[in-house]
């Protein structure tokens, strides 16, 4: 591997910042030296950091802006001041321009979105983006798409989630050939997603040797790990990921409130300490940071606004994976497969009905 | 409250048919001595049971029949194979006749759906039915609904569930005005799901005085309660509760295992029992038991067919509820309300525009 990995950094984006991007990119620096790093914001608070890691300073060039995008502006809005000037339009250019392989932002989600389909436009074959990320499961990991990028869409935008995200589990899991499922509901002979169906027919007839397409999978079945990729359309994906977290949460919550009301639960506690570390380490949201775009002319990851460098230095990784591993050019070989048909060319005539 | 609630139970529904069904109706019985029971199943096995159970026997009555639907029915199977015969449909009909004011049955959901819409029929102003469930949250329970009777549908459909639904927890957790909101996803400016807006803008002109619309819900939001009734079309639905349920179970079974890998953990559970009795009694799926099918001309109660005698307890009770404070009534007043407008008539003539 001779090549560097080169990631453009937005580091203004999120909650805090250049404090957070710039040790975040040290943490990740340390475990894959072959990065190089483009951060984009204010010099001198992004210099100031920098002179804390020595390292990442000696692999790292600095774009200057003070225009930042707010975490609370609108998409539209976004495009509008920020264009050309925000740092996050710039780290996102910079791989447009082919200076960066990868842009990682903490920043808001709807104007990065806006701002990568803007720039970078989307995959021949591809009509809308998706949002794709790992989700923690009983037995490892699985990679779950579209999380609210794009609503609805019909056979051919689910096939293409599949296709995008199997690339995806088979970059970061290391998957020759990931199960693949479509999420639905257990319900027989109802009316309506249809499209689901066809999806799944699509796959099934396209029997392509990079994932295998194992059928629906019900809700309860993505933190089983039935599939090794799950695919939705962005608002059942956002219903399906938002519910999860917020059932976690609410278990930890109610567990630490009746643990707290009693001293003996407390010395329990004490002792289990070990067992509650272990399950908070497996559900750790730091580790699954970073939603990768996927349908995009270019890999743009976005992570969580309110993570600390930890969290972040993961939604690096994350990018250098999908570099490292030439994500965008196993989704272009496995969308435009010879003798393909699994995506059809949609300025091709139709067939006469 | 001089009239008894007569129930109706289909007493061959569930894994375990009769075992189950008569002492779960003894128990709830014990907590509703003005409850009337009708059992439809085999009378040999039902009068077993009964003997056991003297007080249930003496206002119960029995209809015979030996047709079962099978839990691996179509709807379409069973309507066909079980019209007139099955338990399921009869003490279904029996609501119909006016034997009875509720049905409760742990049988097949698809089937018990499609019996009870072609002999109910749906209400005036309600296309289409749902399930209702209640929903255990951080700050005590929730209505959400549609489950999954019903994939999609326009704003007039989910202004009736809205309505629907704050009926069913004013009834359950005696609210006068119960807080109501859309499960939608945070992205802003996104294309579709106008009917959700349309929804909302809906409920906000009517300005009912038996709910409270307080806009959109997230995913997470469910689990924290921040609204009495979350309302969503089907498919979403089903998709948040057994995301819901999934991430419960996962987090669940990644504790014991971590408990189990260490003495020294296994000590502390010990000491830490009530916490998580606690945590346990605050989750037990049992005590959630009961999804409502609304829209229809009667009361039919789905309990899960894994349930336990406590279990179908449970669901007993949410029948006898939703009788005695009159559910139907709630639901036809909000639904026609004199100078309406919520829920238009299909039949009027629409504008010329």
């Amino acid at each position: 591997m001779p090549q560097k990995v080169r990631i453009a950094l937005d580091a203004m984006g999120g909650d805090v910042g250049a404090s957070v991007v710039v040790p975040g990119a040290a943490m990740s620096l340390a475990r894959h030296p072959d990065s190089e790093f483009l951060l984009v914001g204010k010099r001198d608070l992004i210099e100031a950091e920098l002179a804390n890691h020595p390292q990442l300073k000696a692999v790292s060039r600095v774009i200057h802006t003070d225009v930042a995008v707010n975490m609370e502006d609108k998409p539209s809005q976004a495009l509008r001041r920020g264009r050309k000037t925000s740092s996050m339009w710039l780290a996102i250019d910079a791989v447009k321009k082919g200076e960066a392989d990868v842009v990682v932002s903490a920043g808001n989600t709807g104007a990065l979105m806006a701002m990568a389909r803007f720039i970078l436009h989307t995959l021949e074959g591809v009509d809308r983006p998706a949002i794709a990320a790992v989700w923690p499961t009983t037995r490892g990991e699985s990679v779950v798409l579209d999380l609210g990028a794009t609503i609805g869409g019909d056979a051919r935008h689910l096939a293409a989630l599949a296709v995008m995200g199997s690339a995806m589990a088979s970059v970061l899991f290391n998957l020759p050939r990931p199960k693949v499922g479509f999420l639905n509901i257990g319900t027989e002979e109802i009316k309506g997603h249809e499209e689901i169906r066809e999806a799944g027919e699509m796959l099934r007839a396209a029997n392509l040797p990079q994932l295998e397409y194992i059928g629906f999978v019900e809700g309860d079945g993505i933190g089983k790990g039935v599939a090794d990729v799950v695919v939705t359309e962005g608002y059942s994906g956002n219903i399906a990921l938002k519910s999860a977290e917020g059932t976690a949460r609410q278990i930890t919550e109610l567990l630490r409130a009746a643990i707290g009301r009693s001293w003996l639960s407390q010395i329990g506690y004490l002792f289990a300490r070990s067992a509650f570390r272990e399950l908070r380490n497996k559900l750790d949201p730091k580790k699954s940071n970073g939603g990768v775009f996927l349908g995009l002319r270019g890999v743009v990851v976005k992570s969580h606004g309110g993570m600390d460098a930890e969290g972040f230095a993961y939604a690096v990784d994350v990018g250098y994976e999908t570099v490292r591993y030439d994500l965008l050019t196993k989704i272009n070989q496995m969308l435009n497969r010879a003798g393909g048909g699994l995506v059809p060319d949609p300025s091709a005539p139709e067939a006469v009905s």
